[in-house]
């Protein structure tokens, strides 16, 4: 048993947090929260130790492996602390919303055998990674293009959006990621165009972006389209198309249920979409604790790590100049 | 290039007239209905000849075949006329309503080498035919069971169903055939239940059923499923599933175009589906052309015949024999 | 809290225990099983109490409700004892394979006002419920014909045929609850017949059917239709259609993930379905003990009960004396 | 009637004639082809008279109107005459090669009354027109992003391609149409990136690409991307996305027919799409011979005319020189 803490629990660590209890091979070490009683409703529920800081977790000898769910600003810190302590960490995404501080941290934990894994739980959804196994099996040869369609069910709340980074670093850096995920070549060239079409009030407040589209091109020639919007209104739509020269593998969007309806008026008529991460992503949130505890059992490095965390930043940088510039823009300029 | 006459310029002989004159390998020799102006509306449009009676389309040296889309009450002996003539024939199903009158006809055409195929369109949809051709591959393995869906967009006229000879004859008798063609195997044992639910007094009337089940069973013992209804709101809904020991093959309905609507209420939205049978089985009335045009240039036996004409409606007689006794007849109870 | 005890750990037990753990107004109070160490096993992860027998569980003080997912030999008996115990109950199906064992149970717990749900899962797939909930909204007008595809993976071992009680006891019964379920309505006459196409040899050993089609209808002439096979090699499928005078729902096939592939011989090609019930109903499993946490709560009476569970065995009872007898059995030849 | 002539009886041109024949409204009055027998294998079939010349047709009392089906360099001028003898006319696209030739052309039918339609036959497919339909609907509100996936089967043959224009005035001049018909609102910028994927040697040699991402922005924001391959191995890939602020609208592909295997490997398994444009666009042939038809027969503008052929090759020659030069191209700076 692989004894795990969770260091934060907000939505996505009390997720975390009830994964790890109920996954067959880890356990629930202990949780914290700068906020005491979110740490403590967690405990009750699963009956794990409360820790009184993240610190007392990294040196608890009932402790094998930690999780970093906190506010992002604390990301790097932590992560630090815990490659300090030898404790291997799974870290949300983003490590931080600076490349400085980000390559500061890189410089940091440079030549560490501590496995670090990155937050990145599109990699595990079953159907985006089974794009992946197609393209490794050759099922559909040379990759030539991928699309890749992500838009939010709707506008996150203003004050989260303003401390968020903007939507390059915010949301599309998930895209950003998925599209290395599945390229499995480096990106060499950027292009990325912005528009204020949601909410062009608050867009223009934020100075921020709505609707993008980016374009990654690899030094072959690969080309990756992202198309990302801040408002789906039929749900969260996560797509990911990859085309080779033998055939394509599309990876279509998760539904809660499988009903439709038949009318006078229309046919085929189903639900919305899930909505949100934590249930579209549901199987993925899984299989990302299974591939961290067997990283830890492994004592290898997960199949995300921290450069993945870096390298998606870095285009989402290139993004930035990219809109700014309206030019392509080559991702050395930025790294 | 086939020539041939078309008798009867009802819906489906304007429709059949339109198919011959665009056909690659066959013209239309001429058009003929009891009421002229039908026939020449007809000619009008095609510039072929109109014939005084069927007779003269029968005599003519400028027919090389004909089809027979005129009321049931003829067919039979427009059929029998059309045998004695030498003139390959396309009949329109039925062949009669009474088993004792197609009986008959089998006797008086005994032993003909002209080509006669009888009008069982849906043999010949590339969906439902490719559901045929994965069995005789041997995609699906042994054939174990058949469910065949059919129902109608809505309840015809009053006055049609009157003459129409009842849900089973009329309209069941189509899928009984389909049963027939996907089976491979004769069936033995018929079951049928007939509910009076979409509208009970006007059944109550016509002393039929709107609402039907049969199940029908083979030597061996594979099943074959129909469920009819005279009332589909959502449109004409035409599926046939067919599964075997290796596996299963569907051929689903067939959409007028495939746009789909997404909002914040559905998902996945699409229009009701094709209505009526001339536009759901464009396709197959265009291959049951071909069928019959290449059966006349070979001089061969049409792949569905007059036996199969007759056998349908032999299952039909047995399905009413059913419902009537409520147990399971034997197919040679009734033939 | 809601504490429960599991008695049986099984594999359906195992999985009710780490669901009744995961649950968030729920705790798992204890276990038992005959073979002690599967019982600690499933302690020794989640940390619940073991019980030496279903007797200890049921006098325990901190146990409020429990689930029996013992042998089905037991399950009546521990159900007359979880009663006399004013225990809530969450009991897998069936009651029992013997119409007379589970009627003298309905007799001796007659009048109990202790909560009792039998564990037909399949009411709370979301993709199912979704068909009532469509009906009861009105959505597709007054029920007309149902339509269960009820298909097994793959035969199971003989060892446990033998004692399955037959298909329709174990398997079909399912799908009779889930007409019962859909219909709204009592089934009064039932049509059944039985085929043995999977593994004749084996069938014939066991006195059984492999592949099974009923016809249930109801007092005012619904029809409900249930096609089930030991052998669906493309994965456990399960779905219902609703066809009603306004429209139609259905609830198709859930699948791992929704990657398809497309080449130069194919498109759309996905993964076998979902294989098995584990896996296939795993949102109904976490809605089943919702609702039996909530009826426990509220001390009310569970959505789907014993006589349900009553009722589905003698639909059962009727349909294997139709294929004895070749003919319509009224339900009330057998109750 | 509507009396149509036929100008080159090519692949293309033969299925017009034979559409026009087939036509309620319209008859073939007369075809034409720089090589004769071409011209008589169509008027044998379908009755139709021979023209010598294109100026015969022009010329000709019995011709209501013409439709150009000829070698693209012969387009413009022969839309001249045809608009010099008063002769509305259906013309392929594309108009001419070269903006320069069109520009010349526009000038010296600047003013015309005479009904003049461009071949932008995706505009009037069924499913892609839903969408624009749609839109105008305000089903989806105010559009965001369009999606354009296009891409050809295969490689058409070098000597084709050479003469084609290139990928960008060959193929996507299409998608190029399909977003300006879909977006509703000029496109005021673009950027495009080409790559040698399919057949690198090949490319190099014709100095194009066959592998082209194109991002086409509006003065007001909306994103339209479109995607193009050469070589889909699984067919002829035509689909349209739009999303709008309160939902999306799909057109997805259109299949031969809708057959699925399902086996202990794989479920759902479709046909290859359909291929090739013939095919594909049948609807849309019929559908834009009629538009055609009711223009001629009201006197007025098509729906597609020639400034839409014209702004097409604008937007192509903007996407040329965005890839020269790997910045976004203001539209004016090629108009």
């Amino acid at each position: 048993m692989i004894r795990i803490a969770v260091l934060g629990c907000g939505r996505i660590g009390v997720m975390h947090a009830a994964n790890i209890a109920a996954h067959p091979r880890a356990t629930l070490a202990g949780v914290y929260d700068i906020h005491a009683p979110a740490a403590e409703a967690v405990a009750t529920k699963t009956g794990a130790k409360v820790f009184q800081s993240a610190e007392a977790a990294f040196a608890s000898r009932d402790v094998d492996a930690v999780l970093i769910a906190t506010a992002t600003d604390t990301h790097a810190g932590l992560l630090e602390l815990a490659v300090a302590a030898g404790k291997p960490v799974l870290c949300e995404k983003p490590i931080d919303l600076s490349l400085a501080r980000v390559n500061a941290c890189a410089a940091k934990i440079a030549g560490t055998s501590v496995p670090i894994q990155l937050g990145f739980v599109r990699r595990f959804d079953p159907g985006h990674s089974a794009v992946r196994k197609a393209i490794e099996a050759g099922d559909i040869g040379d990759l030539h293009q991928v699309v890749i369609t992500s838009r939010d069910p709707g506008l996150a709340p203003e004050a989260y959006l303003k401390v968020s980074g903007g939507i390059l670093r915010d949301m599309t850096i998930h895209d950003l990621d998925m599209a290395r995920f599945i390229l499995g070549e480096e990106v060499t060239e950027v292009f990325a165009t912005g528009s204020r079409l949601v909410d062009p009030a608050l867009m223009d407040r934020l100075g921020d972006h709505d609707t993008i589209t980016v374009v990654l091109i690899t030094a072959s020639g690969k080309q990756a389209i992202i198309t990302n919007s801040r408002r789906a209104t039929y749900g969260y739509d996560q797509r990911v198309e990859a085309l080779g020269d033998k055939g394509m593998a599309i990876s279509e969007n998760r539904r809660p249920h499988e009903m439709t309806l038949h009318t006078a008026s229309f046919t085929d008529r189903a639900e919305p979409l899930l909505n949100f991460f934590i249930e579209r992503y549901r199987e993925g949130f899984d299989a990302e604790i299974s591939e961290f505890v067997e990283a830890v059992e492994q004592k290898r490095a997960p199949s995300v790590g921290f450069e993945d965390g870096r390298l998606a930043l870095v285009l989402a940088e290139a993004a930035l100049k990219s809109i700014a510039e309206r030019r392509v823009v080559a991702v050395k300029e930025v790294s």
